[in-house]
C-alpha cells in the first residue's frame, strides 16, 4: 500500500444552503417533518422559497461540510460531488477549494441548476431541510476516479447518495476500489428517513463489509433497527459494522467496536443556533482523529468539538479554525 | 399632499454580498484600504475571489440594507435598483421582497450580473469593501417611477449612486418628484472614498436642498469638508443640511438641525462581529424613528438599536426582530 495523498476523501450531494430563521407555524402550514430531510422537486422548491423570510446563503451539502471540516482541521482532503456550471456552482467550487479541499468533479455543462437545500432554522436551533438535488442528481460512477480513491487513506460516503438514481453506483464503484488499495471506508447514514428508504441496503453495506465505519445519530440507530430501545440497536450495531458511532446531540457519542463500548461526553457550548451541520462536523472531528492516529476516546472528542463550533452559529460549515480550537482544547492536531 | 403609500422609498446599488472573515495581511496582499469601499471590475473581482476563503452570502446595497432594517422596524417601505434577472439576482428579489420591502425594478434581461461585492471581515470586526457594480450600473432615470416616489413620504438616496453612470440622473429625478409632491429627501454620504470623488456635487446638493436630511460618519464628514476638527466639520454641516446626522461609531451620534445639536450614546453591545452595515441600519432606525414622529433624540435611539444588532453578527441585514428589540428597550415602534 502506497503513502495515502489524501487523508479523507468525501462523496456526497454537492448542495447549496439556503438558511432562513422561522417559526414552528411555517413547518405545519408547509407539512414539514421538523428536523428531517425532505427531497423536493423544483415545484415545491418554488413554493416553499416563495413563503420563506430573507435568507443567508452558503455552500452545505452533508459529506462536503464534513470534508471541509476534516480540512479546517488541518488533514489533506479531496471531494467528489457533481454541481452545475452556473453562479451558484461556481460560489460552491469557491468555497470547497478556498476550504483546502481538492475538488475536480466536472461540472454539469446542462441539466439542472447546482442542488439547493432550503433550511428552515426553529427557535430552538433545530433544523428541517428540503433539498432540490439538482444537478446532483446526475453524479455518475464515471466521476469516480479510481487513482484518487485509491490514493485516500479513508473513504466517506453519505446515505443521502442512495436518493439520486445513479450515485450509488458511484458509490459502490468507491467502495471496491478502496478496499482493493487498502483503504477504509466511512459512511453515514444520513438521516432517519433516509434510513427509512433505504434500510435493507445499509444493513447490507454494513454486513457485507462495504462500509467499515459507519455513523448515526440516535434517530437512525432506531431506525435502522426499526426499535425504540436504544442498547438493543446499539448491540445490533455492534454486531453489523466493524466500528459504529453514533452521535447523541447533549448527551455525547457512544462507539462501538469489538474492542467495546466508549462514551464520549458532548462539548460545552454557551447558545445553540443552528444544529445544520452538527453531525457532519462530528464526522470531520472524528475521522481527523483517526486520520492523526488518535484512539476512539480522542476522536469522540474532535467530534464533540467541531460540533459545538457549527451549532453555535448559523450554517454547516466552520466560521472559526477548528485546529486552533482543538490545540487550546489540549486534543491531538 | 395626499397620505403616503409608503413611509420610506430607497434607491441603491443592488448588491449582494460575498462575505469572508480574514486577516489584515489579505488586506495589504491586495493592496485594499481596510475600512473602505472601493469598486472593480471583473478582471479584479475574479482575482480577489480566487485569493478569498469560504464565504457566506447574502443580499446587500447600502439603501436597501437600510430599507430592509425600516421595514423590519415595522414601517411601509419600497426600493429601487437593478438586478439583473440571473440565479443572485433571484435570491436578492426574494430576499428584499420576503423582508416586507415592495421592490419592482425591472430586472435585466442581458447585459453584466448582478453586483457583487467581496467584504473581507478583519478580527478586530472591520469591514472592507470591493464592489462588482454589475447590473446596477444599468440603473437609470426610467427606472424611477414618479406615482410611487410621490407616494413616499421620505426619498432615501444613497450617494454610492454617484458612481454609476446614469443613477445620478435618476437620483435628481427622484429628489425632483419628491419634492414637488411635497415630501423630504434623505441622503448619506456612503463613504470618505465616495465623498472625495464627489465632493462638490454632494455639497451642492446639501446647500440647493436637493437633499433635506444628511447621514454621515466622521470619516465621511471629515472628508467633505477636508478637515481633522470634528467641531469645525460638524458646524459647517449645521450651516449646509437642513438636518445632520453624524455617527461616530461607540461614541453614538451627533444630529445637528436650526433647532441645535443632539448627542445620542450608543447602544451597548456584547461583541463586535463585523460592521458591515452598521451605518446603513443606523439611518434604518433614525428614518424609523421619523416615520413614527418621534424626535431626533428617540430617532437617534432607534439607529443606535438597530446598528448594535447588525454589528454582532455576519452580514449587513438584520438576523433578529428590530421591532421587538426596540418595544424591548423601550423605544417607540
Amino acid at each position: 500500500m502506497t503513502e495515502a495523498k489524501y487523508d479523507v476523501l468525501g462523496i456526497g450531494n454537492a448542495i447549496f444552503d439556503v438558511l432562513v430563521q422561522t417559526d414552528e407555524g411555517f413547518l405545519a402550514a408547509h407539512g414539514m417533518t421538523k428536523g428531517g430531510m425532505a427531497l423536493i422537486d423544483e415545484a415545491r422548491a418554488l413554493s416553499i422559497y416563495r413563503d420563506m423570510g430573507p435568507a443567508t446563503e452558503m455552500s452545505g451539502g452533508s459529506a462536503a461540510n464534513t470534508i471541509v471540516g476534516v480540512a479546517n482541521l488541518g488533514a489533506r482532503a479531496a471531494y467528489v460531488g457533481k454541481i452545475k456550471d452556473d453562479q451558484i456552482g461556481r460560489l460552491y467550487m469557491h468555497d470547497i477549494r478556498a476550504a483546502g479541499v481538492a475538488f475536480e468533479t466536472t461540472p454539469a455543462s446542462d441539466g439542472p441548476a447546482t442542488g439547493c437545500s432550503y433550511i428552515l432554522v426553529t427557535p430552538d436551533g433545530e433544523r428541517t431541510m428540503n433539498t432540490y438535488l439538482g444537478a446532483a442528481q446526475d453524479l455518475t460512477p464515471s466521476d469516480i476516479d479510481a487513482a484518487q480513491i485509491a490514493a485516500s487513506a479513508i473513504i466517506y460516503l453519505e446515505g443521502y447518495l442512495w436518493d439520486p438514481k445513479s450515485a450509488k453506483e458511484a458509490f459502490v464503484k468507491a467502495s471496491t476500489i478502496a478496499h482493493d488499495a487498502g483503504r477504509e471506508v466511512a459512511l453515514t447514514l444520513s438521516d432517519s428517513f433516509c434510513v427509512d428508504r433505504y434500510r435493507d441496503e445499509f444493513l447490507d453495506l454494513m454486513r457485507r463489509g462495504t462500509a467499515d465505519l459507519v455513523f448515526a445519530n440516535e434517530a437512525e440507530l432506531h431506525s435502522l433497527y426499526q426499535t425504540s430501545d436504544f442498547d438493543t440497536a446499539l448491540k445490533q450495531l455492534r454486531t453489523d459494522a466493524k466500528v459504529g458511532v453514533v452521535t447523541r446531540s447533549e448527551k455525547g457519542c457512544v462507539v462501538v467496536s469489538k474492542d467495546g463500548v466508549i462514551a464520549v461526553p458532548a462539548f460545552p457550548i454557551e447558545k445553540m443556533v443552528d444544529t445544520t451541520g452538527a453531525g457532519d462536523l462530528f464526522a470531520a472531528g472524528f475521522l481527523f482523529g483517526l486520520v492523526r492516529g488518535a484512539g476512539f476516546e480522542a476522536a469522540g472528542r474532535l467530534g464533540a468539538l467541531a460540533a459545538a463550533e457549527v451549532i453555535q452559529h448559523i450554517g454547516a460549515r466552520p466560521q472559526t479554525s477548528l485546529k486552533q480550537l482543538a490545540q487550546q482544547n489540549g486534543l491531538p492536531v
